[in-house]
């Protein structure tokens, strides 16, 4: 789906369908930002990955289903999704390898990296052509990128 | 190309091309058992990503070549590659995504996992239904299942 369409769908009250993914079993070091975040996109559709920033998911991983299915259900979820928005401060298998077939399933994909002393970002997403990233330091300034992104810039967007 | 071919091909003498993919920027923390691991794998081929196991080459990452050469190069690996064998004990952005670029070009994708305390694997990893993943306990461990996988199980790989 092309971000003039995904505009013109937001505008009309289309019920946006966003994928947000974030380290679980690689490490909950930035839940509180993905919790933030999560609510912040909430206001322009509906989270399909809600749980990714609940307190009491641990890097233990979801309780009652088994890796098959949660492989599963994820999938089905970014398949389905209109696109996909992902917090990349932390090491993540699972976020890296979402972002690859979000990318083999045409979704547009926005990352976003907080910048941390003595870290640097993976060169296979920072490099990536397919993939938008952006900087930010704190959650007002993701919101000011995130909205301006949305708003005005979306047909500049991969 | 399907293990039967790889298998013949191995045992006449084709030079076997192996990605090797374990975490640079997401920590080196495995740094160790991923020299002797390609150390290993180049018994069998080559190693066309034996950088990654090089004690110079720190969490900052390569120097000499910016984010997209470097995925470029990588990418352009994955698809020579014959087969692909991950190390997947450290979350990692990149690993998880060239997993998943791995699964797309149609590579058999062997996944080695040293297990720790308190920590799981990705369920995007474990879960998934391409990928061969192997729990291993230390070097000589991961030698028998490497080698009775390639010797004589290689059939029953995905």
């Amino acid at each position: 789906m092309s971000w003039v369409v995904l505009f013109t769908l937001q505008r009309s009250n289309f019920m946006l369908k966003i994928y947000f993914a974030g380290s679980i079993r690689g490490g909950r070091e930035q839940i509180d930002i993905y919790q933030k975040m999560i609510t912040h996109l909430k206001t322009f559709g509906q989270v399909l990955t809600e749980h990714v920033g609940e307190a009491n998911l641990t890097d233990k991983g979801e309780k009652g289903l088994d890796d098959s299915s949660i492989y599963q259900r994820d999938i089905d979820w970014l398949k389905s999704s209109d696109m996909v928005v992902a917090e990349v401060s932390n090491p993540s298998l699972g976020v890296g390898f979402e972002i690859a077939k979000a990318i083999e399933f045409q979704k547009q994909v926005i990352c976003f990296y907080r910048k941390q002393q003595d870290k640097r970002l993976s060169a296979m997403i920072a490099g990536c052509p397919d993939v938008n990233v952006f900087n930010y330091d704190d959650f007002e300034n993701f919101i000011g990128k995130f909205d301006s992104v949305f708003n005005n810039d979306i047909s500049n967007l991969k």
